[in-house]
């Protein structure tokens, strides 16, 4: 039975052991949906810092920068934090140093405390990761990013999507009430995901900076096969 | 417009200004159940304190003591954390030293931040709270007791119920994704909120200890029409 727990927020994080087990890091808009959109299109590996100063440091290693606060891409980077910025072979064969607002520190948060992996969440791979974690078949922990240690609809209705995937392939023990709650909420959402998620903080404030597009786009579902986590300290396809 | 922001759990409280707000902590299984119930039976005053200790302390001014930790009451107290140890008369008249596991601490964690009144809430005496939360007019803030700060569904569920309730009756401002989420909730639920909750933690928790006619009357809706708040460092009739 593959135990399935769901953390809220950076900020409950020390409530779960995450010892030995898979931790699906997710911040749906949009840092976890860029890093996998990098990874599909061919970014060699995406290492997440602490600070624009740290990414800048990485420049003179050749890696490409990419920084985001605030929802806007910070000035003197060559990437923000958009999946369009990784397109049109933008990224193909790079190392990219990416630092954001709140998913990039929940990777670096986790991958200290003896996970099994730390993996990049999405619904662009949402039945992939789905099947992977079935298949590798160890308790699952999924670290909702959050805003700013806050509570948000986008990255809980994720964890209660792929909760639902993975105990759809698999027998699941579901005892915690955050996990249920999620579920609960993807199966309010579930019939149009864009539509439930139009009240949500996040949307409008994304909405407020013309990000409509990234929206629609890490929205989608199940589009890439690519799993993306973190290998001697970088997101790599694994 | 009333401004209504959800606290997850007394972790992300510091996330939150409660200041000039009016905050109803809520620990529905069953701290501030057992409050309400308390002043409804006719007594004076309910002193919320840290520690086993503290409360023992108040015994010597005639206070009445009562304390539970992990759902159990200690042994050497007058009374636990049950709605019923304050029937029939058990504490008509008097004053009661409470402390519990959840929700006891949060009465205290946020009276010392500047709110406008520190309130509690139980399903007991939902509608009238609701209908005085909107006389009073000011923003609110629903403090969700959790259990040892993790989130749990009975408390997020009765904040989305009292939420949709003051929408229904005022004009409401309802950013927060925290204050949506359990409103959706709520939605999923109302059919039967007792059923829905069969699945939580801590209603295993509490049916294993047999406390299955505690959840039972916790859960009634609305019977009580007693409002309950913060008073010179005392829950109180207000």
């Amino acid at each position: 039975m593959i135990n399935i727990e769901v953390v809220l927020s950076p900020a409950l994080l020390h409530l779960t052991n995450v010892k030995d087990c898979n931790v699906v890091v997710i911040d749906i808009l949009r840092a976890t949906s860029t890093i996998c959109t990098a990874i599909h299109e061919g970014a060699v590996s995406v290492k997440a810092v602490k600070t624009p100063a740290d990414a800048l440091k990485l420049k003179e290693l050749g890696y490409l920068t990419a920084a985001e606060r605030d929802g806007l891409k910070l000035p003197g980077f060559d990437l923000g934090n958009s999946p369009f910025d990784c397109m049109n072979g933008m990224v193909t064969g790079k190392h990219i140093a990416l630092t954001t607002t709140n998913g990039t520190k929940c990777i670096e948060a986790v991958a200290g405390s003896g996970p099994r992996n730390v993996l990049s969440g999405s619904f662009l791979n949402l039945e992939a990761l789905a099947g992977w974690l079935v298949n590798d078949g160890h308790d699952i922990v999924l670290l909702c990013a959050g805003w700013k240690d806050s509570f948000n609809l986008e990255d809980t209705l994720f964890a209660g999507a792929l909760a639902e995937s993975v105990k759809r392939k698999a027998p699941c023990r579901i005892d915690c009430d955050g996990t249920l709650m999620a579920m609960d909420l993807y199966g309010c959402a579930s019939g149009n995901i864009s539509k439930f998620l139009e009240k949500s903080s996040h949307y409008k404030r994304l909405s407020h900076l013309h990000h409509e597009e990234d929206m629609k786009f890490c929205l989608q579902h199940s589009v890439f096969e690519d799993i993306v986590g973190l290998v001697d300290g970088d997101m790599k396809k694994i």
